[in-house]
């Protein structure tokens, strides 16, 4: 499905609100390519030769400086550089995933981290976060690692709050399971400021000053991975783990057996867009760009879709998730529908390795400008339109 | 070991003799510096946005150009393009391998590629195929791969010749089994024209204008995985895979949750270099570099290793296999009393995967000039002398 969302994205008729694609006009190009010469120029043999596995000592003091808080005291020892935040998962697939051991996941997730995992044959335990009756302790017992995005995850957009914040990190505690904190678009927040991250409080909660948050870096269990895709780039492909040490060379072990190192040009040109400045100066680009963005499909969708579709302003992200109000209605064969009309989306089927969720869409807001957004929920009023008088 | 290898590497004082590194002063620095700047003003969305996972398609089309040959016409759909050509090894790993299956394997063999399996906990099956009771059919018998380099094998710096070249190729087409190509060295020839690739031959021998080496591309059973680490720079993190479009199209599924696409600046610098002439004006001096340190350095064992150690000269690669004439001569011992005499080698213990293979090493020959490979050599000549009057 991947596939054919970055097939859509490469032909201009359609409008593709499926994939999860920055806007292109962010990317500060004369910046980085100025910053490609001169990297190579300046460290040949670091750019252009093996580096250690782990990644760049300098990236990752730089890392290990950025990502500490108040609570969370990180040493380089806490950070391996990935290819791709995607590397991340799939590294701690194969350093924690035995063949058909349990994953259990926030749901509905980003099938791209299960197609991860997949080849292990993992049984995938849905975790409801949002159910009132969601049990921690109980959704974390026997599985051999627990997936989380905490921040609008993919594909709800949902932001989990506080409270389950810190039920997850005391729970990952007591049940000495690992808890993968997946961050993709921590940085996106739109309306209010952001929530701790689970990695910081899990040093909060359960540090000390010789503990998880003391001068020997942090050693919970908490797997904290990010990415540079949705700051500066995704064509770097560079992404980091933040972890505890024993986890970190676990891993690191398995990225020799995966790509070695990482490429010494691309660790060099995010670690200056890391102490340049330039991740600060184009951030608040991005967020007022996708600020806009947001409201403007939430506004085309409220003139357009509510008569089908229920869903949540989110407040950060790159994504809205709509539900149908009619649970018959079938996104699947709405996908195929609004393709004909012009417009392509994300179906729920996608997000849920059963395939039973058929009711609802994830609707992107970040690649296309306010104009291309509205037009695109017009087609995709139009296919839904289409498939109810079908039905009727 | 290769962490230890790779940190040897950062020691000025030690003379690292074991890893299997360029010579940095090869890497076409300024030429890379300004290609990265101009490739990035250029293609500012294909060099930092996400590609489609098998690889940009200008770069696709390149390969399949440059890696043709007069048997074997490539197709872009028999390209996949990989971050590292580790990475190609780890994808064929995730494709073909299941838990416990058979790997027959080229033996002694580059435990890297093993790493990359073992998490799948295969069955090694080691071929010795200078072996004169060899037979390629009861080799791969029931293997789920098997995996060769027939280029200056490392670590032995082997060249697999013609006949059997043949015979491995006609056993793979009449067993079914997939045949793993691993070429990093190809490029690296220094006595002699290199003989055909296993690929070539399958296309050649078993292939015909509709079949695989006709209009449609190739449809063997050869998987070729390559990368430009050792023709260009490592840094780049550059290879491919060339193979049936189906097991192409496996690879990609695979690929997809590794990493999603490779860098696309490192893509457009690899298409620019393989475009503009830049390997061809690179590939003739690293030759005669590495051609006369190869022959320093047999130089250098002659004077000083005879009397405990027995090599053939290789024509090509990067490596001297040196096989101990006493067989009780421990050369994980002499690793350690190296270290301390200040050289490091690799022992024949890290390329077997019982470990029982301890009486032979390898030496590269790529990284340092001529008057440090001798003094290495005399380091590990005094170091051998310690050890065997230890012995004595």
């Amino acid at each position: 499905m991947t596939q054919r969302f970055l097939a859509a994205g490469a032909n201009p008729e359609l409008i593709n609100l499926a994939g999860g694609l920055p806007a292109p006009q962010t990317y500060p190009v004369p910046e980085i390519a100025a910053i490609a010469k001169q990297v190579i120029e300046t460290h040949p043999v670091e750019t252009l030769g093996y580096g250690p596995i782990e990644g760049l000592p300098s990236l990752r003091r730089a890392l290990a400086q950025r990502l500490s808080s108040r609570a969370l005291r990180l040493t380089p020892e806490n950070i391996l550089v990935t290819t791709s935040g995607m590397q991340g998962l799939d590294l701690v697939g194969k350093v924690l995933l035995e063949e058909g051991g349990i994953v259990a996941g926030q749901f509905p997730t980003y099938l791209g981290a299960l197609d991860a995992w997949r080849p292990r044959r993992p049984a995938f335990r849905n975790l409801v976060l949002e159910s009132p009756e969601f049990d921690p302790v109980a959704a974390m017992a026997g599985a051999q690692f627990t997936y989380t995005v905490p921040n609008f995850s993919n594909p709800s957009g949902r932001l989990v709050d506080m409270a389950l914040r810190e039920r997850l990190v005391d729970a990952a505690q007591s049940t000495g399971v690992w808890l993968v904190e997946d961050d993709p678009y921590g940085g996106l927040h739109y309306d209010r400021s952001p929530l701790p991250r689970l990695i910081d409080l899990s040093a909060e909660r359960h540090g000390g000053p010789n503990g998880l948050g003391g001068p020997n870096g942090y050693g919970g269990p908490v797997i904290y991975t990010g990415t540079l895709s949705k700051a500066v780039a995704p064509g770097l492909r560079i992404g980091w783990v933040v972890a505890a040490p024993e986890m970190i060379r676990a891993l690191t072990t398995a990225k020799q057996g995966s790509d070695m190192c990482t490429s010494g040009v691309t660790q060099h040109i995010a670690l200056a867009a890391l102490e340049n400045g330039l991740i600060e100066r184009v951030q608040p680009v991005i967020v007022e760009l996708y600020r806009k963005r947001r409201d403007a499909l939430c506004l085309a969708m409220k003139a357009h879709l509510s008569a089908w579709f229920d869903w949540e302003v989110p407040v950060g992200g790159m994504f809205v998730w709509a539900v149908a109000r009619d649970p018959s209605l079938d996104t699947e064969r709405l996908f195929q529908l609004a393709l004909e009309a012009g417009v392509c989306i994300a179906p729920s089927s996608v997000f849920d390795a059963s395939g039973r969720n058929r009711s609802a869409m994830r609707l992107n807001f970040t690649l296309n400008p306010p104009e291309r957004l509205d037009e695109g929920v017009r087609r995709l009023a139009e296919a839904t339109r289409h498939l109810c008088e079908d039905k009727a």
